[in-house]
């Protein structure tokens, strides 16, 4: 039913153009779509650190590695075994590392904090299915410590870190997760977190549709007892809106991948130093005085241009939408066709979420060294599979860089097989994590504690005002001291003291 | 009835918090409210140029002064004396400005050429109420050249330039509208306009809601013709909105003010050049290592930011919103309470679109010499009144620029007494006025043309398509190329490739 | 003897590019070189302020304006009446604007307390030759509290504010200065201030070199009491360097042009603000997205390019030297011959202090508006020249804004005639005076006091040490707080805790 | 003689501050100082590809690891054995990467082509001493082809790629290095460099002065023959100055590393990138937002200070030289003593090539997660020593990343133990690199062929047309186009049209 090759797609895609409409993919719900990933993978420490990662090696090197973990009886130490993981004995490792993570999550920190006492998901019984790292760990103990009970699978087959994992398990919280399942094991922990005697999930967290689907496609009736999907990704979304379109959509279900704050930090922010970090790691380049074209002048696009500039390269952009490329020229960028420039720049980057923007007409064309990377949508940007021709020879020249090299010895540099660069060779900050997780609790809270009938059987954006909220438990980071209005000036303006300060169709 | 103080106020205010509802400005529509100014007053050439100024003074400075224009017998060279203007002998100084402007709107001038074939507002009778200038004239003729009847009266007592109005009143407009109009001209100028024989405009263009007001308390069958009104101001889309709450607005209305391209525009790239010129022209000031406190993190205060950061000046932001407070944090600028820094900063901004954002205890803590100024709404963002006490010597040194003197001889420097420095101190660009124009050309051609059923008796944005549209004729000004999607690219982005290209909640 | 028509060039040139040999300059010192001028005109108060102005005028309007002030009896309040200015009784007003300049010069004043007590130039006789403005006020007052005995002419014919002027003589100055010299005026106001029985100089203070050049042809042997000489201007040093080398300069002279602080802010600092202002003032026009040629990227281009390019527009840039080249290349400006981008740029600059940079066939391709303007030295970089030919149009259309037609409809819109902008359309801040003049009171210092033997008779350097006291007079003006070094930190870096720091070759 | 200790400190200075004097290293020449690196370490492509390093590894992990080089009979395909690297047989594989380079070093090859015909270092035999890497052999290679005959070692006994020495040697460079010398391995190499029956060099190149104080120390009468040394780093440049100053100097020195190009490129541009590139590698944190201080404002904190402000970083500055400190006010930049903010900033960077700036009581008084790095000189800038006390306890969180821990719980993260991040923790790219090789061999050209008497037994500067020469060879790297005088200009200025086109202190 669902091809592994798709499953094998790691980083293959990022979710970031929210109004695009897939129209091609116009798959019904029960057909999995492929499986598209987050930007939101961060390098844990433990695994760059060649000093931490060797005394997590010992555990993860031992000889049961063999063995899957489905078949392994395994038992946390207060005796549960309600849980599937690589080697619960990893759990102090994974324990050092949820610490850390909580030390730069603030906001959920002070979320826990204040919500602790009133415990706003009492008798919340949550399912997730998410990628499964130190920062998600955060999140799910303050879900707990607000009250929840949850049970948890990975979104993705690849992106468990085995020892916070093993972390989770060792307190207490059912996770079925580990690096590397196949795809039968995948469809399997999903099922473990639903499929319980005695326990019903009334609350969804999902992280690319998979789980919303499982349930669809197997327990249709548990539906009736949840009270909500909160779902984070542009394919989860995607797939919620053709479920309300066709009128299927049976709970109501958030859309917290719209929200302004995290749109901002996902996009804007993250890329303007994302771009740097993954052509520098990938390439060792120096930006000064290069000639690049941005294709897209869109968020990621704005944050890549800003970046390039302010190191001294020389950008061109290329636009469809005419506001954006005035917006575009007001920056002090050149407005070119692709094929205007294709020929003299060093570098081209890709941000449109569109297909087939870079050709191959256009990589016959390029310079000699020219480099070419993906920022934008999934992996389709760059029209890869035309460089798959006998004539072209592929040489690996390190992780994540091809040298495509044509019959005259042109070389271009290729990174990411055409991918995301910015999820393939560069790391989301926690900061950035923080972010999504603060924005999953409070849809969570807000959709679990909604008076009957504030939300209907469709698809919603997060509420203005919890997205300033999420936004102000993130300040203190900054010590950044927010102004109060006086009641005057409330009244004067209209607005409540407390927010929301803009209508619904504020841009930011 | 009215204030005619409130008359004085030229340059009184702005109109860029559009998403703010002034809640203690709830007067009846039938109450005329403050009169609340634009943006968009340009420089005139020949107001600026001692050159040019002096040959249009001899006309200026002639004997007849003296007389009222409603006292003088004046025939243009056809014979026609359906107008009223100051001297219809300037026209010929009158045109030449329009036909500079006219160099610097191409986009009015190419939708002039794209649509004069169609004649799209063939039939069309437009009533305008707007300031009187070069740019305006522009396009008040682009409007006649499409087809369309006008007559046309001022919307504030001081901003017609005298030889544009006779220029037009030569070309055959019906003019109504001199510089230093009484209260009553005003009134009466707009009377003139729609109180004709043989005449009933059909649609209405409207900068304020002065002649919307006009029409209705006057001659309210006359809506049973007009099929629509077009309003670019703050001030009257809020009252149109306030009519349309109370179910009193009888014929659609379009607000062109909240226009994507309009309000960057107007906000982002032209503050970003005008705070820096405002600045500089009143106080010859260095801006490199300056403190600097910008109060509001709205489009104007990041345009305002944007630029002196790049000035070389250190910037501190106050906001209450925390989304705009985290953008002002990842932009790089210290979010601070005012008082926090009131000490040591050298300027302080306003850009908040509220009241009382500096008071007087503020204005007692700013060190010597602090230059305070207003870039936000209206005047009163500063507290200026509390600056009237007996025990503060106010010393005006410059056109603009007042030193307020404590007692102990600390000097504040309050520039514009409070209103809008951009403004009062600044000029506008052609570019900026030529977007507006366009935008209101398009906006009655949309309502004049749409098919019965498309508006009903509400107020609208202008539609995405023409907000592109706007955006696509001004591209040419930056030789500009936009990329075409293939038809390939539109089916997978579910797009039409002549766009819209964003969903409506896009936030660019 | 000398062409009165020099002497009508007022803003005529800059003296930027000290490191250029003006090779067909080469005439001997008694002839009369073209006055070359400052940058360093600052706006006054009241030439600028409507309100001031008028009083100001009510004194300068008055009948005896037709009297020449030579042929004047006026006496100061203590009864002296050795001065020459064009009236006395504006003194009060000049006193003020003293007063407003005292207050944006504090290195200035804080010299005069600090040094107050040691009366470092008591005995000094300084006779001063140079623009005569309140920032040159609160020079002169300071150099008297400091000890010395002043006269001062002015150095410009055109450059006098009168009223300072005035109030220089009331408080007892010997000035002879007015606004509007005479050729002959000129001349006979410097022989009285050197010319006097019974005073004798022993310091000369010039600018530009005229009153070193009388005084070396009319009283040669003066100068065997002259301890030395301190010069500002780029001609004035270049005259010296070129007495030096034909042996004939017999006193040490200071090129106080070249020190390291007033090199910076004079051209890199103080020229990144002046470009916007003069373009702004004189065009209005907008920045965003704009195409803008710089030619030469010394100092002043490398200011010009970034505050264009922070606000937006599209910089390239031309250069003869390599280096300056790369820089150009690191900073991301595009490296091109001009003829390459000439047909497309909306905006020439010059700023190379070379001639004919901006040639006719250039001006002849150039796109219909194109501004074109000179920031750099003198009035020989634009071709203005090659522009007065039959067959071409000017039209004036504002003041400094020349539009120059050709026959087919193209207008280039030529400013301040290609003189310098940033002198003619902008004013330099008192800040960058304020350099200025203190590096001059510490040169007149060094000078005086130096032991016998430390300088000969040749051209010296400001001393870094000064150089670097200048700037440390300057740093509380920003709240600047400077780390001192430990005893064992300046040990370790071999280097006196108080400077200098630097050793000559640096490049800041 | 030596201590082995120091050899071991590889990555441990930089060589930036040229101006400082060491004082206290008044050890005499024959008493070796501290060996003091570069800055210049690339990342090999070999190093860092996990593909390619494999292949790689093969070679290096073989058994043959276990013998020393020293002990192995090898020879090159020609049947030559005068070489001594780790194996020969690695040769193909470092060819490969020096054809890389080669793609990356224009400059070297274009001045290989055009010097080629002529040889103008026919007959010269040359010694050299430097980091043996792809870019190295790149500029062997071309030394080879312009006609000198040269022996090479390591100066740094880590950083020899083994297969690019590996290369050179199968291609009949005499080179004696490998990865992992012992103290005695390293003088070994550099003897048989220079004791060689039959040959004798007159050209050294230097890089540290470890192989010029070999010469000194054993064979004193080899300077009889030796037309120069040409030397690059700080440590070998303060060597030769004191050589000089003891008038112990017997032959002519070029100091290459005091150029302007490759001051500008090592220390402004370079450090411009690397300070971002460094934080993120180490740390993945986020910069938006933080606040940084950075020590010192000479070229590398303005680099530093440029790049971390465009990516919305709140910069602190602190300076001891008032000028600099003038600098970054201007720049925007609040100046402060460490003390002032050292409680509320995220990071801490030192750039002073000073002693003791971040002290034990600084550090005691930072914040939780703060950050410390060194971007300056050598590892002195933090007192890392006095963080070695029982109460802090340290942990090993990644490669270079070390947290130290107070007993309450702080952290702070050290980076690279307080050496060089930039050296540490980034790479240099190639085209930095570049510039230094191609100014070495514009040096030997000079020396080589300079006619007697044009340099004495002293230390000199580049001549600043080379310098200019090294730029003009990297422009087309950039596709940028030089203008030319034309002969009215050049005359005009004084200048020859083919430079040099500044006096020798001008400051770029």
């Amino acid at each position: 039913m669902l091809s592994s090759r798709k499953k094998y797609i790691v980083n293959g895609n990022s979710g970031i153009k929210t109004q695009i409409q897939f129209a091609d993919q116009k798959q019904e719900f029960n057909k999995r779509p492929t499986k598209i990933g987050r930007r939101s993978l961060s390098r844990s420490i433990s695994q760059s650190s060649t000093d931490s990662y060797s005394s997590a090696a010992s555990y993860t090197d031992s000889s049961d590695d063999e063995t899957s973990p489905r078949d392994k009886q395994q038992k946390n130490s207060k005796g549960s075994s309600d849980f599937c993981v690589k080697n619960i004995k990893q759990a102090e490792f994974g324990r050092r590392e949820i610490e850390i993570a909580e030390q730069e999550m603030p906001a959920l920190m002070a979320l826990r904090k204040r919500a602790q006492g009133e415990k706003p998901l009492a008798g919340a019984k949550i399912v997730g299915c998410t990628h499964i790292t130190a920062q998600t760990a955060v999140l799910m103990e303050t879900l707990g410590a607000l009250g929840a009970q949850c049970r948890w699978a990975a979104c993705n087959i690849y992106s468990t870190l085995n020892e916070v994992a093993a972390a989770l398990a060792e307190s207490g919280f059912p996770v079925f997760a580990w690096k590397g399942e196949s795809e039968d094991d995948f469809w399997w922990c999903i099922d473990r977190c639903v499929n319980v005697e005695g326990w019903q999930p009334n609350m969804i967290l999902d992280d690319g549709g998979d789980l919303t689907h499982w349930i669809y496609k197997k327990y249709p009736n548990m539906f009736k007892k949840i009270k909500g999907i909160v779902e984070e990704s542009v394919t989860g979304v995607h797939r919620l809106y053709q479920l309300s379109k066709a009128g299927k959509l049976c709970v109501p279900a958030m859309n917290v991948n719209d929200s302004v704050t995290k749109q901002k930090f996902d996009n804007l922010y993250c890329c303007r130093e994302s771009i740097l970090d993954g052509l520098k790691r990938t390439t060792d380049m120096m930006f000064g005085g290069k000639q690049v074209v941005v294709c897209g002048y869109g968020e990621v696009g704005k944050g890549c241009c800003a970046a390039l500039k302010a190191m001294g390269s020389i950008v061109y952009v290329t636009e469809i939408d005419p506001i954006c490329a005035l917006q575009a020229c007001m920056d002090g960028f050149r407005l070119v066709k692709l094929n205007e420039v294709i020929r003299q720049v060093d570098i081209v980057i890709t941000c449109t979420g569109n297909k087939n923007v870079v050709t191959r007409e256009h990589l016959d064309r390029m310079k000699n060294s020219c480099i070419v990377c993906n920022m934008g949508h999934s992996n389709t940007e760059i029209d890869v599979a035309s460089l798959r021709t006998p004539e072209l020879t592929w040489e690996r020249v390190r992780s994540q860089v091809d040298h495509v090299i044509w019959p005259d010895g042109k070389r271009i540099v290729l990174l990411a097989e055409g991918r995301l660069l910015n999820l393939s060779c560069s790391t989301v900050p926690t900061f950035v994590l923080s972010i999504t997780a603060t924005t999953q609790a409070l849809a969570l809270i807000e959709l679990y504690n909604a008076p009957e009938g504030r939300y209907k059987q469709d698809v919603y954006l997060l509420p203005k005002k919890m997205d300033e909220y999420v936004a102000s438990l993130h300040l203190p980071t900054f010590d950044a001291h927010l102004t109060e209005l006086t009641d005057e000036q409330a009244k004067y303006l209209g607005l409540n003291k407390n927010g929301p300060f803009k209508p619904n169709y504020y841009r930011y």
